[in-house]
């Protein structure tokens, strides 16, 4: 029998085994899976934990949200096409959740089926690597530090690229008297309260960060970019400033003469795609952007086309997207689609990524990654979904956060899904302290 | 030509290059050596890093040590006995030297001669296995993110057995508003200035971090005992109450009855033997104790005799230990000293373990170690060295600890080498807030 291994069970390792599930409900008979996953649960960054740095078992911890994170974009742009938020939670509710709600509306959708036991929790894949037929796949099962190995046809790495953080070194580090810490490590802005705070980056964990300790009564707040400002209407007590030249005992100096004593500089520098455990020719090697190379539809892996990558570009559409790419991976897999001969697949990689280096702004990007996801919708039967609406929702969400940085999160959209429009919050964000799903429902 | 692969820069992997090249020095023909150090450069743990968590490979930071940091035994107790502190610094120096002190000492002598070269730096090991003959060693070298293998005759383990924190959970963890962390993230105590701090252990991180906490001006700090109180007489604002029972927002309550408001819990919870990169087989599984077992003289494994570890105990003797370590593996290798048989093997771990299980209190402990070490010390040509001045020296410096922890760093002992006393350092540890080794030396 065929043997499928999914590698990580956050969103994208989900959407996989959803795909399968759904292909077997419709009568077809599917192959043998195994996901494995790191996390003593699923959900991957979804699934908060406070630890940071190496769990209990001595592995990293992947972990990179913090207490009191909202979605950042509309929850209408990455709705599943085959569950509603409005199925989920019984009636329509706000566009811009909390964590807690958006984790339990991911857990909702697999959670019906008898998808968990596919999955082996607490184990860590060390090693994948292809010898003729097969891929062997090692793996630590943590709880007993016990290695294994097992023989599979298909590889599917969904391991996510927002785990491993790139922290960067600027003069004066080693003697700084207080914290340096990267995002990833970030877990809550109270412990920032009163304090001065420099934030280095600025990308969307340097402005959500920033805006966090901000809310959570910081006493000010000084974001350095290194190529462009994000350049919204900062609040009083935040500013971005030019590049962090050094630090110098408890003072930032930045390249534009700015100086601002600091308490704690927090790196938003972003994250490494990294795979130590995929052998040489399998590895995706890739900074953040919009269309990885040597992914045959931003999937298939061009030299192997038994191993898929999901989730690796960056991201505007996400859950939806992810779907896609899982229900076109299964077709690969499944033999429902044939990949093309190498000269094609070649020149398909190229348009896109020729495409994607022309890219000027966020309209664009938006445009590129909707065409994109439009495309692989229609190359399997995952369910209609209005992505032209996606489309006019992201951007308007995009030019509410030029209006107002602090007040974008109170806007409501209509769903792609159901039609059904967002109610508008009870609290505003900014006033908004407590983060429950019970809160964020209830009042 | 023999080749011996030496995993680990830090004092035991440098103690290992340095037995070779005396060897050499002495017209022996060594083995071909290929040492691999994930971090960039040598010296294991006493090589500062600010970093926390991972590296900007990607890779976890071995680090552990932090400012201010100053040797928690007499120096005299770890001196190399081919290399006196004397010799290196010129002068008789003080007996509790701060980090960068000791981290020179421990360069000088392997700065000499050529062995950095022996160095592939930046390169993590990640697998090691056994097939017949030889050993299989797969590496990756960060910089370029490109795996490789090599095929070795022997391997030394000297990896370190504080790097890989211990990291428990209490209930009430996930919403405490502030930071919790392991002692191995710790790096500067002024963080905590003017903080409510709660410290969980009983060992050497939980006594020093505490003492760095409450030195550098925090407001409380609270150590929380699990089985037995270290119960040294704590100076004003420090106390030491029982077993954590749970956080409740900001307030830790202990199983006492004890309520503290706290603005960070540190937890000084140990560390783990981790070798995920070593196969089942030759995986040494062990706590930390002053025998682990499997290991004949403490050094090598008991299924494999190419297959050596350094450092794996529990530690009061370090440096001159792992010497003498070092050059009984060494001789193995070379064939100068012959291993018995199994059961001799298997009867001479079995009484060293037998005798630890019995030991009650610190200075039966240093007796067992110091016999250990002098028992190793015998089977090689280590040159001379007084370990039963050691010995007294140790059960001295646990007394002065004793009688008042604030001030025990201020004494001073003899050299085992030279027989040097150290002077008195010019300013008592309570208030020297300057840890540089210019400053030490020199006022
Ligand atoms: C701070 C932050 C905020 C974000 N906010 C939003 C938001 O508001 N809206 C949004 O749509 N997206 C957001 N994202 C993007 C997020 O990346 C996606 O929502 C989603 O989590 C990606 O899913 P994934 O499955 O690709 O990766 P992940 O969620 O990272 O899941 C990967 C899984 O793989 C496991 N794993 C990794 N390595 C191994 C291994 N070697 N062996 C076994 N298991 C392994 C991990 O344990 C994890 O469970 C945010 C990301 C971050 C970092
Ligand atoms: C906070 C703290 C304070 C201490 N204070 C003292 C003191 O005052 N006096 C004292 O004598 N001892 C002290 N120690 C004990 C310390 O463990 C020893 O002094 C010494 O550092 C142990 O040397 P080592 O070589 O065994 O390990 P380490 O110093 O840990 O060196 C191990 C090396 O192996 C490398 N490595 C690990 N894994 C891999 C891999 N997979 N591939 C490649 N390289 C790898 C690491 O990068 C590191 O360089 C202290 C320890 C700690 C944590």
């Amino acid at each position: 029998m065929t043997k499928v291994a999914i590698i990580g069970a956050g969103p994208c390792g989900l959407s996989a085994l959803r795909s399968f599930e759904q292909a077997e409900k419709n009568g077809e008979k599917i192959p043998e899976i195994v996901c494995f996953d790191k996390q003593e649960d699923w959900g991957g960054l979804w699934n908060y934990s406070w630890r940071t740095g190496s769990d209990q078992y001595g592995d990293p911890v992947p972990n990179s949200m913090y207490r009191y994170l909202w979605s950042n974009g509309p929850k209408e742009c990455l709705e599943f096409a085959d569950y509603s938020f409005d199925e989920h939670f019984g009636k329509p509710i706000p566009s811009f959740p909390p964590r807690e709600v958006l984790y339990n509306y991911i857990l909702g959708r697999v959670k019906k089926g008898n998808l968990k036991s596919k999955i082996k929790f607490n184990t860590t894949v060390t090693n994948v690597s292809y010898d003729n037929e097969n891929f062997e796949v090692t793996y630590r099962d943590k709880k007993n530090d016990k290695i294994s190995k097992d023989i599979f046809d298909y590889v599917i790495v969904s391991t996510g690229h927002f785990s491993v953080p790139f922290i960067p070194e600027y003069p004066g580090m080693k003697a700084f008297p207080g914290r340096i810490m990267h995002s990833h490590d970030f877990r809550d802005a109270e412990e920032f309260r009163g304090k001065n705070v420099v934030v280095l980056g600025s990308s969307y964990s340097a402005e959500d960060v920033a805006l966090q300790c901000h809310k959570y009564g910081a006493k000010s707040v000084t974001i350095g970019y290194r190529h462009n400002p994000m350049g919204f209407k900062w609040p009083e007590g935040m500013k971005e400033v030019f590049h962090l030249d050094r630090l110098e005992g408890n003072k930032a100096i930045f390249k534009d003469g700015h100086v601002q004593e600091t308490d704690a500089v927090i790196l938003c520098t972003g994250y490494l795609h990294h795979f130590p455990f995929m052998s040489e020719d399998l590895k995706l090697k890739t900074g953040n952007r919009l269309y990885p190379p040597m992914l045959y539809k931003g999937v298939v892996w061009q030299n192997n086309h038994k191993l898929m990558y999901l989730g690796m570009q960056d991201q505007f559409h996400t859950f939806n997207m992810f779907d896609c790419q899982a229900w076109f991976a299964r077709d690969v897999i499944m033999g429902k689609i044939k990949t093309p001969n190498d000269s094609e697949i070649e020149k398909d990689i190229n348009k896109w990524v020729s495409m994607e280096e022309k890219l000027e702004n966020a309209d664009q990007m938006i445009d590129f990654q909707t065409e994109y996801t439009k495309e692989l919708h229609e190359l399997s039967d995952y369910p209609k979904i209005d992505f032209e609406l996606i489309r006019k929702t992201f951007k308007e969400w995009e030019h509410h956060k030029v209006e107002n940085i602090m007040t974008y999160r109170n806007k409501s959209f209509a769903s792609p899904v159901t039609g059904s429009v967002g109610p508008i919050h009870h609290t505003p964000w900014e006033e908004a302290m407590d983060d429950s799903l019970k809160t964020f429902l209830n009042k």
